[in-house]
């Protein structure tokens, strides 16, 4: 089914004035991805929700890959468990706590690491009953002393997270391997490039950690770059003689004494941590391993910002006329524009993309939608061509002047460069309109 | 690709004795759906969520068929929202309040009337911005005085709202009944028997409204049917002469003389509401008609409780074995179980009858996805037999003796009292064993 934006389905908020010094937030609050509510909280429109839709259909794709279960914890969590982790108090704590009608205390959960390890410790004895991987995409909340920059860090905001149980560490380490894979795996989906980097476990504790972020001149973090040993780090875990740039010094006190150092600004986007028995020893999860000796089950957490990722995406992939996501987390791969008098046949060719693109996905092993938007408004073609251009859909489909009699369709593509007619939609041969808009989205 | 029942892929802990006198709550949790963490707040584990996420998707494609896109509205609402509307006080107030660390306040949003509409007052100015329908499935947080029945009443729980502006009377009446019969369509293909009652619009406010049930012997509501007119109608509504249980009336007056009153013990899953300007007119959502006058927002909302429908379902399908789902929100919808040394025989049976599923499912244009699970645990095959039927897989298949040779499997079904051995699961004929499956779960 093509989706048809009109107020009667689509609700499209733009307002599609161009301002070249507005922040990637503003950007999305424009074209009408999202809405702040508070500092730090947002609405979801469809837009927005469609992209985060699709991320998370794609991080479903990659968790089943390590064979990870996916569950959905509570948010109400409660202070006894944080006061066994001893992460309840603190200088600076950013935990939204709160009482019900018998003054029982709450807070929400930043995250899930506490009620993870007590659920599992009352669900496994024994090291038979591990490997075991769980994962959630769900809410958390954060009181941030200083919300900034909208998605990016934001009080209440979409997370993915996953919980890795071994017996051994051995084991342990080798899980934490396949999810870094699974995770390059992801950020490669996503066209985009992106760094991993050794980085420090900070409040998590544990024993190593690695952070993927997205290049970008608008990232707060920094990252350092040997070009020697081509070591990756976070600015943070690195020590360094930043007057030399000659020398660095990674945790696991590896040394290059070759290399040179380039810092890149970057915004970080997930963050792997190898735990340990940071949380299974003070929570009491144990399994008696294969000689029926009782041992702390050794953890790992792996945390995807969804969120954070779509407004991370959506700084490093925009330009001066708007957004340009990757074809996998669009919110419509393909926006259809009827030039005037041309509407009616519009939707015979947004039915025929659209039919031809679900095959050709389903023939492609397509890991995300490819789907269809006819834009039915009753607003003049130049609007509706900036409105694309600003929403950021990958293929822009115009069905002017040259369609009638020919059946020929002129397409779009600003990330690739391509503005051309295409052969006629409803040629039998291979190299139709709609076979090469699929061949498009494959680049994209 | 079939999933392998196991601690390294999926995470089952249930505890197949059985206990006739436990309640549905307690199936849940010995079935291994879900694990409560406090009073009225719960974890979902895989097979509840999995459940969660299929009706989560055939909620989708209704919503999808009324022409609704879905949002994501933040949780953590603003306390002046609630006052403009009149529901932040009450003696009775449910309402989860806190503050941030700048003595903001805040609430956890039960319902999101007071958001939605001050968002779509700042979103549409003219008649022609409307219809609109917008809807989301988030969860919601009540102080409930007394959680009790699991999902049935609890303090975190999943909800699907759906909200409609219309400019005219006319218009939203119109609207109302197209969610109406969406609603029904929905509630028809769970393959449960449900009822629609006149209900009381309560703290909602609003013109009127209906409630959705499920007839159960343990719900707390109680359904009056009039044997005459045909009216259905929550207890709370209808003025009765229950002595003579000969009249009924209804909040439009209308009375029949002749019928008699049968009252239904059932479980409220649904409702839909008129709301008219209950919320237009105090947050100010207004637009000008088509003759340029000011006027307020014809609203509607609609809910669906999910988690709660989750409890419903399994209340109303269990029996003394245990759950017994509809194949559209079945965890899974085949379990394949190997007889002794048929481990690997049972691997491939499994993933000819996944083939077949998803072919013959998208055929049917199958609403929910047709999967298969693998038993692969190291158990005796008695002890799986009970495990699936506490879990309530709608087709159980056992790979056993008379499969070697042969190719033939033993199929039940105990929902339709089916219990055979099937054609060779690789017979190219017609009827053959994933064949006969598929014609099952289409009952089912």
């Amino acid at each position: 089914m093509v989706v048809n934006i009109s107020s009667s389905s689509e609700f499209i908020v733009t307002h599609p004035k161009l301002d070249k010094d507005e922040d990637v937030h503003n950007t999305l609050v424009r074209a009408g991805f999202l809405r702040q509510t508070h500092a730090g909280i947002f609405h979801m429109l469809p837009l927005g929700f469609r992209v985060q839709h699709k991320l998370e259909s794609l991080i479903d794709y990659h968790m089943q890959q390590v064979g990870a279960s996916k569950v959905a914890l509570s948010t109400v969590s409660s202070e006894h468990l944080w006061k066994a982790s001893g992460r309840l108090e603190g200088k600076d704590s950013e935990l939204f706590r709160f009482k019900d009608r018998k003054d029982t205390k709450f807070l929400l959960s930043p995250t899930h690491e506490e009620e993870i390890t007590s659920l599992v410790a009352t669900s496994v004895q024994s090291y038979r009953d591990l490997p075991l991987r769980l994962y959630q995409v769900t809410r958390k909340y954060r009181d941030e002393a200083r919300p900034r920059q909208g998605l990016l860090r934001g009080r209440e905001f979409l997370m993915k997270d996953l919980y890795t149980f071994d017996s051994t560490i051995e084991d342990a380490i080798s899980t934490y391997d396949r999810v870094r894979a699974a995770y390059r795996s992801f950020f490669t989906d996503l066209r985009t490039p992106f760094l991993t980097a050794a980085a420090d476990s900070g409040s998590m504790g544990g024993n190593f950690s690695h952070e993927y972020h997205l290049p970008s001149p608008t990232g707060e973090d920094t990252i350092l770059v040997c070009d020697g040993c081509g070591k990756t780090m976070n600015e943070e875990v690195a020590i360094i003689d930043m007057d030399e740039k000659t020398a660095v010094k990674v945790p696991a006190n590896e040394t290059c004494q070759s290399g040179k150092i380039d810092s890149v600004k970057a915004i970080e986007v997930g963050h792997t941590f190898y735990l340990g028995d940071r949380y299974s020893a003070p929570l009491k999860l144990q399994v008696k391993d294969a000689q029926d000796r009782t041992v702390n089950v050794q953890m790992g957490c792996h945390g995807i910002g969804l969120s954070r990722l779509i407004a991370a995406l959506a700084a490093v992939k925009r330009d001066d006329k708007g957004l340009a996501w990757p074809a996998v987390v669009a919110p419509f791969c393909v926006v259809v524009i009827p030039g005037k008098g041309n509407e009616r046949a519009a939707e015979d060719v947004a039915s025929a993309i659209q039919t031809h693109l679900r095959l050709a996905g389903a023939e492609m092993g397509c890991k995300g939608e490819m789907d269809v938007v006819l834009d039915d408004r009753d607003k003049p073609i130049g609007w509706k061509f900036k409105d694309a251009d600003l929403i950021g859909y990958p293929v822009v489909v115009v069905v002017g002047r040259t369609y009638q009699g020919t059946g020929k369709v002129e397409v779009q593509c600003r990330q690739l460069g391509v503005k051309e007619t295409l052969p006629s939609i409803f040629d039998a041969e291979k190299k139709n309109a709609p076979a090469e808009i699929a061949g498009y989205l494959a680049r994209l």
